[in-house]
């Protein structure tokens, strides 16, 4: 393993001084298809998705299962937001103890299979219940798997999020979307140097700005419908006012002063299935508990006001068919909703 | 000397574990006279103030001798943004030197005159030319001064900053401010607990929703011109977007996005004293440099965009008459004008 960081994993230092920060991106390559070529069939009740509220990466998973209705075929099971340098944990369940995995720890899951395993322990990561070893913590594969290979515990009327004649778009946009905004942020951050810092900056504004423009006469990101590309901006955008503005230090404007930007995230938060998964709470605990490196005091900021993510956003003017032949999800399940007061609130 | 800070001073950590950031406000009580009555007259060429850019307790200094056009009458020598563990230093001089004292260190005016001198090496301080020793760093009462003790001096044209009719409501506005704003956004970012935080970032907001209350349909502070008031507010003000909000973690809301506040803020700016003293470079460079112990990287953040701080305030609207029977002060002293590339501009 080099000297690269996995952040949403329990890697330790964050900065590495001179450096830029640079993302372990080597998962578990294992997936989980409807044949089961890898050994990993889709299957109702089989696995258990372990998440994080306030980990991005885990989020869209969260959002995609969500979306697609997959609740009954996956549960989920949810690590706190502040994991130590060896593992996240399930302090939020009582006991401190997965209820189905009956792990204190997700690292547990992540031994059974490999008792050596050397990189970060991450979320989102998929478990096989019988066994409790862990089978796939690639992520960007893992939401697609959710609209390709999982198809058969699709609920009636979940989007297609992948559509088959759009792929090549999304893949591209996400691509762009992920190096220079979703990584980039973390760029930011994790900067070991002034040079690297200026240099993460500059492609993230860049980016947005392209991305501003390319949203401001088009609802959604590719098609004009909600896509896997929007899940994975989304998740970056809902982060960038609470942490990334000032802890990663991405501060040209916050996104509220982006004004596309900002009626973009707003028009997603207001979609059922993305803002009930935002746990801003969690969010700012993770980013100023854990990353001691660059918030040594500890002391997580009360801003900012989150009231106006609930205000009206006018995005319905361009058009676009959110769900395009399907319907929104219903309300979340029971035990699966965040607290009204992590979250925004008109007050 | 306990364990207080003086943060613009050199007393090394700012963060004080479980603590409240508590200000040492023992300063030199020397004042320089009109009668000379502690030994120190008001005289032509004597005195040097040296101030630092960076410092919002320094920058009243830099606009009070401004607005009252002392500039003849008492030189000025400036500090670089980034003192270190001993002294606010003279990088910024040719040689590192300061032109006048020869030193490069303004520690040395302090031990000059007490040779162990046990507190901060605050700025600003004015230092007698002849003997190079530091007469006062009382920085509340040396603006003062400035107006009601050098009057002799003063530009044809020199406000009155310090009505007496308005005393009284002067020092009482300045004192709340001096505790909730301009103090208070450092007990909020060297707070040395989450409960500290919390209280100090409470009191701030409500201050300045305050503030906003009693400036939304007046123009100043107190009366209908400039006054000492503004002078101390502004230097909060003008530091708040790039420095406190991310740094000091005060961020329910932007300066930009407290409307009442945001004009006021500008409209000061744009009037000459003001704005043309800001440095916002430096002042980047100094809290973001200097205090590792909340941002250990070093990295300075670019942002945010300053081009707003010249956009059209409105604020002539309330009526008020900035320099009452006075005149504004001309353009800054040869060598006295901020770098262009370092404030706001309409680019």
């Amino acid at each position: 393993m080099s000297a690269s960081s996995q952040e949403h994993s329990t890697a330790g230092a964050y900065v590495h001084q001179g450096e830029d920060f640079n993302r372990d991106t080597n998962y578990i390559p294992d997936r989980i298809t409807a044949d089961g070529r890898d050994g990993w069939p889709v299957e109702a009740g089989r696995y258990r998705l372990i998440a994080a509220r306030a980990c991005p990466w885990a989020n869209r998973a969260i959002i995609v299962r969500r979306l697609l209705g997959l609740e009954d075929a996956l549960s989920m099971g949810l690590c706190g937001p502040t994991h130590d340098a060896r593992s996240w944990t399930f302090d939020l369940d009582p006991g401190g103890v997965d209820p189905v995995l009956g792990y204190e720890r997700l690292q547990q899951a992540y031994f059974a299979r490999y008792p050596d395993y050397p990189r970060g322990i991450t979320v989102p990561a998929i478990v096989e219940v019988a066994t409790k070893k862990v089978v796939t913590n690639d992520y960007p594969t893992m939401t697609l798997d959710f609209s390709t290979e999982w198809t058969a515990f699709h609920r009636e009327g979940a989007p297609d999020l992948y559509p088959e004649r759009l792929r090549d778009e999304i893949d591209e946009v996400a691509e762009l979307v992920f190096h220079d905004v979703n990584n980039g942020v973390y760029k930011c951050g994790f900067a070991g140097s002034q040079a690297s810092y200026d240099r993460a900056y500059a492609k993230l504004f860049a980016r947005l700005d392209w991305l501003s423009d390319r949203l401001a006469d088009q609802r959604y990101l590719v098609g004009d419908t909600i896509t896997e590309a929007d899940v994975r901006l989304f998740t970056t955008l809902a982060r960038f006012d609470p942490v990334y503005h000032g802890h990663f230090k991405t501060n040209r404007q916050k996104l509220s002063e982006m004004p596309v930007l900002w009626a973009y995230a707003r028009d997603l938060f207001q979609t059922p299935g993305f803002g009930d998964t935002i746990d801003f709470t969690q969010i700012k605990q993770h980013y100023y508990l854990v990353q001691t490196d660059i918030n040594p005091t500890g002391v997580v900021p009360q801003g900012p006001d989150l009231a106006n993510w609930l205000s009206p956003h006018f995005r319905e003017q361009l058009g676009g068919r959110p769900f395009g032949d399907g319907t929104p999800p219903g309300p979340p399940r029971q035990g699966e909703a965040v607290p009204a007061d992590h979250t925004a609130s008109l007050g």
